[in-house]
């Protein structure tokens, strides 16, 4: 059951142009949910989908699926609408992979496979949308309130495609989903290898932190009389990798992204300092006992300079989401057959579609190279003979799912 | 030689009335330089001049002079204008305390002092407007370019004086200038201590930098490859104090007030992050040793992460302004006098006027308490003893002076 990567990579390049950028040499794509470029991109798959065999299906989400004719199939894809300057693979990548995939399968007489690519994964309107409505996460009524920054409302988008969408698919009808997808950071590049079988898809939680300190002239106020909110927040930030070391592991992160001084003046010592921290680990203990030590470092902080630290969780924390045991099995072998030792386990630190259909089925996911880790943006690049690397796995991962 | 304190603190109160915030109970005053109450503010000084027997007269900047009848005198004043919500000492104690000390050396035949408030020294046009143009660091020409927030230009605030302005006052005619102001900070009530004798006004140096790291993914990029310009910027924040030791005294000061993430998302890893840092100190070789420690902490973090820091000194570089001896000679001994134990010399960690008239004549300057250092405040204030002891350390100072 070999993949045929000529026919795999003619289609990859033939989506890109959807929407490509026509600047020479650009591989840069403006492929925004719901705008013509999505739409005939979205028509296109569907014909392709149907030369494959499989029966092209619409959903009210926008959700484009490709039906394998049996009872149950493995469910395969990703999403083909991009950032509004993206890169050619991010979510191209794992559609165009499952349709090879699928058609391979067919060939071979393998297993039946289903492919779908879904609508707005990149947060046109909200975030990973299509997924989430056709997952029961979000609600139509809820879905409805949404409005893209170009004033585009959800209603207005999916009047776009009533002509085209149907209802929608019954999750029972797949027996698991696949994802693959390019890596969008640095570590499989930098290690040279080709392929990354997620473990998890990481939690993330997230705190908006205030420090109260006491504006004062930056010129008539002794430094030790001071209580300068900037100054404490530099010292929580520098205190975390120290506090968090028994803690975390080498693929644990977390960020200071956002910073507010009040009044934010060069001449006035900040009386106020407001700023996010996020954490994001795999693992829900270690994203409990980082909150603990950041808890304690605050409360220690505040004691030492006097002045109140508040904070704010954020509404959304996310729960880690583990992959299907199984599935990553099947990749791992897979994997360790067709890049001998240039493989590995990861957990995936950005959000995917996958996460919102992992409780409705099984769930696996690949990760392919990103060059220099970059992705939202039209540099965002990955190797050929990587691109092929990671169809061939999945074809033998499919293969050993059976 | 003793001024009339009740007479002394009656004025000051009534010129607080000429802008006075309603609310009761409350100090505060808005009387931003060429309003209305501005103008009848410099209206009733005027008055009360020429009942002091001082020729009231406004030069073109709006400044407001009491000319004593002598050939020469010794000049004494502040300003009159304020913040846009400020405090009914800030300048206005000066004023005041200068016009009582003229009027007591007239009634027991001491030294002739004329009498000054300068014009927008709180900035809404430039920053000490009205002493920069008499002084000639400012030209009208470039005054007249000036805008305050609201649209008022200079042409058209000075407009407003036509009637009322006269020439420019030859600063050849006054034989030194002696102000007195709150010290708009907390050191002098922190101590219970009732005068500071300004040795001088501190020098100011300031750095815009910037930290070039890498912007990325929060949730791919692994502690370990991330170029955070924020965690840097928060280092160099932190490692300041310790590298300062050797360097700094009690009265140095550093400030980062301001500091702006690119692009400033909770989920991005900061690619770049400018911040200010600001300096100031008494001595000059001081302020040259700290901004050598500076650049040396700059070139460590740069070589140690491999991000470019890059720096922009600001144009407008201060350097420190020493009081003249004798004048402080004058209101160190008188201090001792009134206030036995209870006085000390200091320098002024804000600017004043009196920085304007270094260049021109000996210069001196006294502070008298700000009740838990608030100025620049509704809430800002002094209590009335002090505001009492203040000007009797200036009437035996100018006695001294002779």
């Amino acid at each position: 059951m070999t993949p045929n990567a000529d026919r795999f990579l003619a289609d990859l390049h033939m989506l890109r142009t959807f929407g490509g950028d026509d600047a020479p040499g650009s591989k840069g794509v403006r492929r925004r949910a719901f705008t013509d470029a999505d739409l005939a991109a979205r028509d296109l798959l569907a014909d392709r989908f149907q030369e494959a065999g499989l029966t092209p299906h619409m959903d009210p989400a926008g959700n484009l699926f490709g039906l394998a004719d049996a009872e149950r199939s493995l469910l395969m894809g990703s999403h083909s609408d991009t950032q509004p300057e993206g890169g050619w693979l991010d979510g191209a990548y794992g559609v165009i992979a499952a349709l090879e995939v699928a058609r391979t399968a067919q060939e071979a007489g393998g297993p039946p496979i289903s492919v779908v690519s879904f609508q707005d994964e990149e947060g046109r309107f909200g975030a990973l949308t299509g997924s989430s409505l056709w997952s029961g996460k979000l609600s139509m009524e809820a879905a409805d309130k949404l409005v893209a920054t170009d004033g585009t409302t959800w209603p207005e988008a999916r009047a776009r495609i009533a002509d085209r969408a149907g209802d929608w698919v019954d999750p029972a009808r797949f027996n698991g989903f696949l994802e693959a997808h390019i890596e969008q950071g640095p570590v499989l590049d930098a290690a040279d290898e080709a392929v990354g079988v997620v473990t998890g898809i990481v939690g993330l939680r997230q705190f908006h932190i205030t420090v109260h300190g006491q504006q004062n002239h930056a010129g008539t106020t002794p430094m030790g009389m001071r209580k300068d909110a900037f100054t404490i927040a530099a010292r929580i930030a520098t205190a975390l990798p120290d506090r968090f070391a028994n803690v975390v592991t080498p693929q644990t992160v977390w960020t200071i992204g956002h910073i507010r001084l009040h009044p934010g003046s060069q001449s006035v010592v900040p009386g106020r300092a407001e700023f996010s921290l996020q954490w994001r680990d795999i693992a829900a203990d270690r994203l409990d006992r980082m909150e603990r030590v950041i808890n304690d470092l605050l409360e220690e902080m505040s004691v030492e300079t006097g002045c109140e630290i508040t904070l704010d969780k954020l509404r959304h924390d996310l729960a880690p989401m583990p992959m299907d045991d199984a599935m990553q099995k099947a990749l791992s072998d897979a994997a360790e057959e067709v890049a001998p030792g240039r493989w590995r386990s990861m957990p995936s630190g950005a959000l995917h579609d996958a996460s919102n259909l992992a409780g409705l089925m099984p769930v696996g996911m690949l990760f392919v190279p990103s060059i220099n880790g970059i992705s939202h943006a039209f540099e965002e690049d990955t190797k050929e003979p990587d691109l092929v690397t990671g169809v061939e796995v999945l074809a033998r991962a499919v293969q050993r799912l059976g």
